[in-house]
């Protein structure tokens, strides 16, 4: 039986992960939940699942979940809690479901603690995905990939020599605002950006893959969990997100996986692989789909996902800079702050007046991280 | 080393399984080449690979190899000369290339012998699934398919528990009158049905591939090759052939095979397997071909599928009757004795009149082969 940690519980991926565990409850066992403020929805969690362990953003929400479950539960917050529940609650498997850069601690943590990772937390190996798979290959633990498109690559690569691939072909759908030239991009709103046309998701990344930032993120997180250098990965628009994505191989095979966007069949394989059982989501028609398109990735059109590719190939801390200055972006963006375009120009100015460091430590991991952040909070 | 030996070896899948192992000269050595009679080619092929086993169609056909050949190569002919250089040449792979009913013998003699086999030859499994692979398993020989769409569900399943497949998809062009009614197809010429779209082969696999007779045998191998019932084998039309097939698991994930027409990439799956090596098929481009199509397959539209469901549900000697009452009805065709349309007439006929043997033995497999031959023959 799996022993689970579930850390971002309460957002878009951490629900649909406790939706697969409910359906197998006797492959599962939920020993730690983790979440942000949505205290209502984590007592609920609790109630239906059990868990030893609770974990809240802030000390000030701790009394209100202890005076709502058995008194044998251990209720911790902050980071610190993060990292207890996701390396002392007992689980031998983590999912990281946070979003942002907080996922990186605690899952260093739970690799620590020799549990096996869900991951669908990008932020975690793209800014230290040197550090996290090397301690994963010497702690011999698995990451397994929760993101839509590593796991159809991880698929496409079950009992392959990884020898033989040529190179990973990433679809994007292209995000909400796919059919509107770079000129009308400058007076969208938040409310048009959070529109997706494919996937139900948060809103940060929403907004990550209108911007195509959301597919750097991917690309450099594939750079590091499938050991593969930048020119081995390629981006292909796929407006109907049902090629989730693809591997070439050596021999000019390419092998695909494909299904309806529901991120419930790759949490559901990430959990229960190398087995493959029934699954809540509604089975690929293709004949009703009938056609599928595949188009050029413009990298004019997506500068965000050239400064992920830019960033990538510099290495060090680029990529932390890439991720945090987004992130930041994102955030003043939806706050109403800057302008969508801004995003862009966000990161641009944050990488071009970085100067990387190489093999990062995690100190100058985080060290870069608020250096970035604090230039993308003041820039305009 | 694989020690080779190439039945059929110059027609189209024989030729090009040539050029394939002309590739990589350490990997394999060719031990004997069966052909029909075409010396002219056969004597070429045995100058370049020096197989120490040559058989032909005719003893009266012997004598020209021999006088061309060095003194130590044995040269035999017919059925008896198939046999022995599947099961007395000293391979430990055959590469099944023949066309129609002959394969069968020679695969089970050289399956006796112990060698894996290579297959192509459709109607081996088609007539006698039930023995061969019963065979194959008893003496633990694999049986790696050549065919484009079998090859792709085989990579599909590669790492995967069987227990975990939903259906096979398999694909089908629609063939050289895919865009014709049923109506336009009665009076279409015999050049008319050799111009297959995407695929250059042999002429019986064209016509069969124009009357979907090839998908409907293609259906019942694969129900061999993969133990699956029929209700597991779909087929859809995909006039692109980019998808040479798919298999859809019980967690709702598709896995699809992709690459453009060259059946140099099977053929050599099938050699290298499990390995991937480099092939000379150009590499798929996605993003030129632009767009994929699926739709669903029409069995008032292509009686012969439909006749294969049926023949492959009845079992038993129902499906060599199939083939057989197919084979000659082709052969008819091509000569311009009868019609396009009465190629599905003169299999309908046959099965009708038919009682099928069930589970039969290679004698009662014959018997119903020369009987629907028979049939077919004098059909109209």
């Amino acid at each position: 039986m799996k022993k689970i940690a579930v850390l971002g519980s309460t957002g878009s991926i951490g629900t649909q992960t406790l939706d697969v565990i409910s359906r197998q409850p006797e492959r599962y066992e939920v020993v730690g939940l983790a979440a942000g403020s949505n205290v209502d929805l984590l007592l609920e969690q609790a109630r239906q699942f059990k868990p030893k362990w609770i974990s809240v953003e802030e000390r000030a929400l701790e009394d209100r979940i202890r005076s709502e479950v058995p008194a044998d539960v251990i209720v911790v917050s902050g980071e610190t809690g993060l990292k207890q529940v996701a390396s002392e609650a007992g689980a031998n498997y983590v999912v990281c479901a946070l979003v942002g850069s907080l996922g990186l601690t605690s899952t260093l943590a739970a690799i620590e603690a020799g549990a096996d990772i869900g991951l669908a937390n990008k932020e975690t190996l793209v800014t230290a995905g040197h550090l996290v798979m090397q301690r994963a290959r010497e702690k011999g633990v698995s990451i397994l990939p929760v993101d839509s498109e590593h796991s159809a690559i991880f698929q496409c690569l079950n009992g392959e020599n990884a020898k033989a691939i040529k190179r990973l072909i990433v679809t994007a759908s292209g995000g909400s605002f796919r059919d509107l030239s770079r000129d009308q991009l400058k007076n969208v709103t938040v409310e048009d950006a959070l529109k997706h046309p494919n996937w139900s998701m948060g809103a940060k990344v929403t907004i990550d893959s209108a911007t195509m930032a959301n597919k750097g993120l991917e690309v450099i997180e594939a750079h590091w969990l499938f050991g593969l250098p930048y020119d081995q990965i390629d981006v292909v628009l796929h407006p109907e997100s049902i090629v989730h994505s693809m591997v070439e191989f050596t021999d000019t095979s390419v092998m695909a996986q494909l299904g309806n966007p529901d991120m419930r069949v790759p949490i559901q394989y990430a959990l229960t692989y190398p087995e493959r059982v029934a699954s809540p989501a509604s089975p690929l028609d293709l004949l009703k789909q009938g056609t599928l398109h595949f188009r050029e990735m413009n990298l004019e059109r997506y500068p965000c996902l050239r400064l992920a590719y830019e960033a990538g190939r510099s290495g060090g801390t680029a990529t932390t800079v890439f991720n945090a200055a987004n992130e930041v972006a994102v955030a003043r963006f939806l706050r109403g702050e800057i302008s969508f375009l801004a995003i862009e120009d966000t990161i641009e100015m944050a990488l071009s007046k970085h100067s990387s460091v190489p093999s990062p430590t995690l100190e100058a991991i985080l060290e870069a991280d608020d250096w970035a952040r604090t230039e993308a909070a003041s820039y305009r």
